[in-house]
């Protein structure tokens, strides 16, 4: 039995998690679960999950909640609580879907304490790709991705050799306005960046899907997760979404994975590796697939893409910024109190004004990433 | 330094196994060469690539040869040339390319002194698949499949669990017959038929894509190779050749081989496993690749499918029967001597007539085989 702590159990991944684990009840147990708010949701999970402890961001939620459900449960609440439930002494996973750099310190607290992080949290990758990656490697942890690119790339591993890498190649869908003029994408709204074609996804990722931030996050993560150096990480958009990533070989043999666009896959691979076992998970049903197309990305339309190269190519506290800017934007542009293109620009002036270091501790990224973001909302004021 | 024998290498697969060698002369040397009776091509291969030994079947021809370059080199012919190329004592590695059953002999052989096969010959497994599995495994002997689509498939399987498998999807052209009707093809000749839409091969295999029955033979290989039962097996048209076959696992992941329709790619892995080496295969371009396509096999049009599932259904000597059949009948389709119906009309005759046995021994198949290949002759005069 795999005891499993969810870091954000009401969005997006965490649900999916708890759908996953409720088709293999024999194998995973829920121990805690956190979330920012939702305080409603999370007490239906805690009937029919029933973990030892829950932690609720939002103080006074946690309050409300510990006075229904209280005596059954410990309830706990803010950044501590939350490191609480990555920390439990009980849980052998921690599955990391909080959305935001906000992860980044109950994921390496989670690290000391030897949990297998099933990493759905791509944010704390690129803002401390290194530091997490050192200190994972110092613990013997393993970090399993939970997105489906990397899951892809880390399941079309097994078996090979990582210095036999040629390149990676990641595959975008192309996010909402894929064919949409760059005078169409001017004008759009936060309505219309949710409405993405293929994946069914929270709000945070599906605007930067829309963007190709998304894309960009992903290139970062993939360059600490698999220790690979910028020239061989790839993106070719691939609007089906039914390759979701790939790995080349020197021998120029691609091995790629592929199925429905459905998350539950890469979260029931996390949770269950080194095994495979049985899922409801849709299958892919050849005679039904309309063919299966591939183009370059356009950096003009999605400038977004640049900068997250950019940002890594500089390194050092620059994905950090890139990040804790783009968080803020998305959050603006969410409400439609900018445009779309604002993201890109005030994300890129935000970098230009920024001078780069070499950060030593988290403390450091987490005093750029708080300048960041009020700098940002000051641009906009 | 691994020593390679080579039983075929005036074949197309031959030819390009040499040129995988040229390009690795650090790695690989070849020591045994094989062919049937093009011993123009055989002495120039001998100056490039100095082997031990080398057999040509054809006795009258293995003379002239032997006259030509007999001092510097020991020429044999035969069977048993055969035979003594399959089992050299220097050699590490045999690739059978060898066309059709004459390959299951040497084959055995080499198992039985221990060789590791890069099968490319599936009439091999197609004919004896489960004595010939059983003796490899009795010796310890790895099998190594060259054919592109058991190559994908072997690559696939790296790292995973052959229990995990949920079925095998083996991609095929269509071949040159994959857009044309049924009355259109009734006329096709043999001409028609060696227009091979994506790959290059040797003609046998060319006339075998055509009519379906090269897919219908790697079904039987495949069900062999990897111990997978028939419900397993499944085909898809995929006309690009561009993914070379699929595992799907039992949660639904599908992981997938694919690159440019190049056999060097399979022949090198073959050679280089489980190392990966370097390629001078030419990349896959996303950029420039046109849509995926997948569509359902046509048995109506392409019967000899069919047949190939039958024949393994029944089992026991049915296979050879099959295999026989259709070597003789693809030979007559070459000479242009019958009509691409007549391959699948005459298979099934024979199938209909042959009442399958349990074999024990190699010599009761090669009865078999024997008496279809003149029954078939027969029911042609």
């Amino acid at each position: 039995m795999k005891n499993i702590s969810i870091l954000g159990s009401t969005g997006s991944i965490g649900k999916q998690t708890l759908d996953v684990v409720k088709n293999h009840r024999e194998r995973f147990k829920v121990v805690g679960l956190s979330a920012l708010e939702n305080i409603d949701e999370v007490e239906k999970q805690i009937y029919e999950f029933d973990p030892e402890i829950v932690a609720i961001f939002n103080q006074d939620k946690a309050e409300i909640l510990s006075n229904r459900v209280g005596r059954k449960i410990k309830i706990v609440s803010g950044i501590d609580g939350l490191i609480e439930v990555a920390t439990l002494n009980s849980a052998n996973i921690v599955v990391t879907s909080v959305v935001g750099s906000i992860g980044l310190i109950p994921t390496l607290e989670a690290i000391r304490c030897n949990k297998t992080i099933a990493l759905a949290n791509k944010e704390t990758l690129v803002v401390a790709g290194e530091l997490v990656m050192n200190e994972a490697q110092k613990y013997g942890v393993e970090i399993i991705p939970v997105d489906s690119e990397h899951s892809a790339i880390f399941q079309c591993l097994q078996g090979e050799d990582i210095k036999n890498i040629s390149r990676i190649i990641l595959t975008a869908s192309g996010g909402s306005f894929r064919d949409w003029t760059k005078e169409e994408i001017e004008k759009a709204s936060a309505e219309d960046a949710l409405r993405h074609p293929t994946w069914n996804m929270g709000q945070k990722v599906t605007i930067d899907s829309a963007t190709l931030m998304n894309k960009g996050l992903e290139v970062i993560e993939a360059r600490w997760l698999f220790n690979l150096e910028l020239d061989k990480i790839d993106v070719i958009v691939h609007p089906q979404s039914i390759i979701h990533s790939m790995v080349e070989y020197k021998d120029n043999s691609i091995i790629s994975q592929m199925g429905l666009p459905d998350m539950r896959t890469p979260i029931q691979y996390a949770l269950s590796y080194p095994e495979r076992i049985n899922s409801n998970v849709e299958k892919l049903d050849f005679n039904k697939l309309e063919e299966l197309t591939f183009m370059a990305p356009d950096t003009n339309r999605f400038p977004c893409l640049s900068l997250a190269y950019e940002a890594l190519k500089i390194g050092k506290t620059m994905p950090c910024v890139l990040n804790g800017a783009n968080e803020v934007l998305v959050e603006y542009f969410l409400k439609n109190k900018i445009r779309f293109y604002d993201i890109p620009e005030l994300i890129e002036k935000a970098m230009s004004v920024h001078e780069p270091f070499s950060y030593k501790t988290v403390d450091e990224l987490l005093e750029v990433d708080k300048w960041v973001r009020s700098w940002i909302k000051n641009q906009l004021k």
